[in-house]
């Protein structure tokens, strides 16, 4: 059996603590302060950590940033599989409703979008992360209600994507309007509604 | 008949075009570099008027930006009345879908999104814009389709609204996924299905 050759446990240990220390003292300055203002000086003071300890991760800002969103993002929501489309849709929308009535999401999406739209590798970064999470949606959620017959044949999974998140996304993220007592009710019949009747 | 003094017309009209040059020159800065990084001098220089113009108007740059997008919000868009919920509908989703494809609107609207998750008094101003024009299609678009008999006697103008800017905010402005061949057709069919499932 080859021997591997390891770094003591302790140091990786701590190696690891650090980066998890910068990790949310960046998701904090984001949200606090948004990208534009946010500076490596205050990510080290928040991490307690010294700016070396950052330069050696990351080259600069822009990278730093870039990988830690791209890992938070990446990380796969488990998608609900209730055994009914009814159920997996109302799942959906309120895991989906929780997630950007949360403080940091709500103030870190709409400031990286809003850096998206004059940086390009920002841009690409989190359209990967949101495609590929759409994708896993409209795959997983419209396709085995397809194949139980359950929506139509020709169901688009994009436009089905587009209403079961969009709704919720203007709504939270962008009117910022409280969701009323019965609305997510309301809302989810009418997005199966629309969604039976979409082909 | 009583005489009203008035300053020379050309006066006027000069200091009207000065006011209408730094109007435009901030909604650029906007575009081009966002809130955070908007400065007077850029927008004194873009407008080629003196820093005293613009501080005659405004004391500061959030009053300037505030009172600058709120006028440009207002404008009210005039709503689609074709006679049918059908027409309305699809008029209303091809003015919006323009709208949010144009690069200022693209870009102006997510910076001051991100902005106002920080800054109180820039999400009520635009809070306050977007409940008027929101209220504004559901009172009308969707108060006419159920006076004619064309949506149930409860569908939520609320619950209505979200899903008719919802998906195409969602797809437009937030995914930044272009539109396909077909797209804008069948959203329309299933928001229209939506609607008449919806109570």
């Amino acid at each position: 059996m080859a021997t591997v050759k390891r770094a003591p446990a302790g140091a990786a240990v701590l190696r690891g603590d650090i980066t998890v220390a910068i990790r949310n003292a960046v998701m904090q300055e984001l949200a606090d302060v948004g990208y534009g203002r946010l500076s490596i000086e205050a990510v080290a003071r928040r991490a307690g950590v010294g700016k070396t300890a950052i330069y050696r991760r990351w080259s600069n800002k822009l990278e730093m940033v870039l990988e830690i969103v791209s890992d938070v993002a990446g990380r796969s929501v488990p998608l609900p599989d209730t055994g009914s489309f009814a159920g997996d849709l109302q799942l959906l929308m309120l895991i989906v409703s929780k997630a950007l009535q949360h403080r940091i999401a709500s103030q870190i999406i709409p400031d990286l979008m809003a850096e998206a739209s004059r940086n390009p590798q920002i841009a690409e970064t989190l359209q990967k992360a949101l495609r590929t999470h759409q994708q896993a949606v409209g795959d997983k959620l419209i396709g085995q209600a397809i194949a139980r017959g359950e929506l139509p044949e020709g169901t688009d999974p994009e436009v089905a994507v587009d209403l079961i998140l969009g709704p919720l996304y203007w709504r939270l993220a962008v009117a910022r309007t409280p969701l009323g007592d019965d609305y997510l009710e309301k809302l989810i019949t009418a997005v199966a509604g629309a969604l039976r009747a979409s082909s």
